[in-house]
């Protein structure tokens, strides 16, 4: 039930990046110098946006920086732009809507594309909803708020390369715990990723998290959660829910996904 | 993207079960005289519901039909209960609420086994809430009529037996046309199926359903799904897509999930 490994190293990030370390690490991580890094800027409705990050990350110099401009359906069949996914090192999503990704490039061979280039050990990172996108279901709307309601949060189908994971992002800024232990509440068997503004969660090929960035990373476990009333609460009232544990990892510390065990960062070891 | 082959035989139904040879078709594919089934009354709120199937599925002439009483999240873990769902031949999953179940059960111990048991080749038939449930990406609540719009229906995650297939039931009865394409415009990698009441899919390890019972299954492709506004369309405002291709398949006849091709009943051609 658990996520299994998946081939590729998947970096979400909570939306609002700046921090340049973490660019540096997805690069890294796609192929350094050499690395060919696939822009989708699908989410967005600001139409420069992909020749933003073709500039950001070109700055930081690699080989090849391209934005695919998937807009409809109808262009996530191009020979052009499925080539240029094939020959990516790294994929890079950005923010905006995220039911605007799914809407337009699920279950197109875009899709089937980039999940196969993910399988074959491509890096894939995304921020905002970029990073919402990669759990298998997906957070497409939500209300703020602490407390889970029924009715606070809208579910859809993301692009599932997180398989087992919930991600969340703006996460303490905009006040999700709410939507995401919702989102738990409506499918038990995911673990809930909350990611902070200008924060990463980079998460290896064998499960495990590693934080980045000025926030923290909030882990729901519901792999103990005793009650469950969302099937009988009004959408406007409070879901009960009992046993879930929560998990905050500031930067630097890391948490394996298999075995549910957090350290902390190295740094606070030395300190000791 | 589309559904591999799944082990066992999944036999959803459309609620409202009253035509013995579905159930006779259910024991034939779990070992006919010397089947075991395993009945999960965990969806419905009647307290006597289990038994009610045991005594019908006995009556039918198998060697065993046990009701197992998952009541709440911390019955899931139970040893007695996991040891006769993995000697089980069959299961059977009453109808109710879909939400319930899931809640209840989903990403528990039993859940997982009822999982491990599908992949190994028990027959899963499930009515009504135990057909919805099926899916990887459930429809938990929705709402009447024949044109999507993106506030009408409420998406949870199901136990995933069906890869790939979105499960609405009581589906001409209580035209449920416009909340299974909303499912879709939030999840378009899915196909969806929609049972009319006492009618069953039945649908072989190699992906080929069978129509059995009184009405017909609407089947919802998506694969050619040109425009797609969910992400745009307000709550109650209807969704525009396009390029969506419906089959309404009548007892007897088939539909191979891999290759979308359907075939009408047997009889026709012979009549022919």
């Amino acid at each position: 039930m658990l996520p299994g490994p998946t081939r590729g190293t998947l970096i979400p990030i909570g939306g609002k990046l700046s921090d340049d370390h973490i660019l540096e690490r997805f690069i890294a991580l796609a192929g350094g110098r050499s690395a060919r890094i696939a822009i989708i800027p699908t989410a967005s409705s600001e139409p420069d946006l992909g020749t933003w990050y073709e500039r950001a990350l070109t700055r930081l110099g690699i080989e090849r920086a391209k934005a695919i401009p998937l807009d409809e359906r109808c262009d996530c069949d191009d020979a052009d732009w499925l080539s240029e996914l094939e020959q990516a090192t790294g994929i890079f999503i950005t923010g905006g809507d995220q039911l605007r990704l799914t809407s337009v490039v699920g279950g197109t061979p875009a899709h089937a594309m980039i999940r196969r280039r993910f399988a074959e050990g491509v890096t894939v990172a995304g921020t905002s909803a970029g990073a919402a996108v990669m759990s298998r279901f997906m957070i497409a709307r939500g209300d703020e708020g602490s407390s889970p309601r029924a009715g606070m949060v809208t579910m859809a189908a993301g692009f599932g390369l997180a398989e087992g994971i919930i991600i969340d992002q703006h996460f303490r800024e905009r006040d999700r715990l709410g939507r995401l232990l919702t989102a738990i509440a409506y499918a038990p068997e995911n673990l809930g990723l909350g990611i902070d503004e200008n924060t990463a969660a980079v998460i290896s090929p064998d499960g495990v998290i590693e934080v980045m960035g000025a926030g923290a990373v909030t882990v729901v476990d519901a792999s103990e959660l005793g009650l469950n009333t969302v099937a009988d609460a009004l959408p406007s009232a409070p879901i009960t829910m009992t046993g879930v544990k929560i998990s905050l990892l500031g930067p630097g510390s890391t948490y394996d996904i298999t075995t549910r065990v957090a350290h902390p960062a190295a740094a606070v070891y030395s300190d000791e």
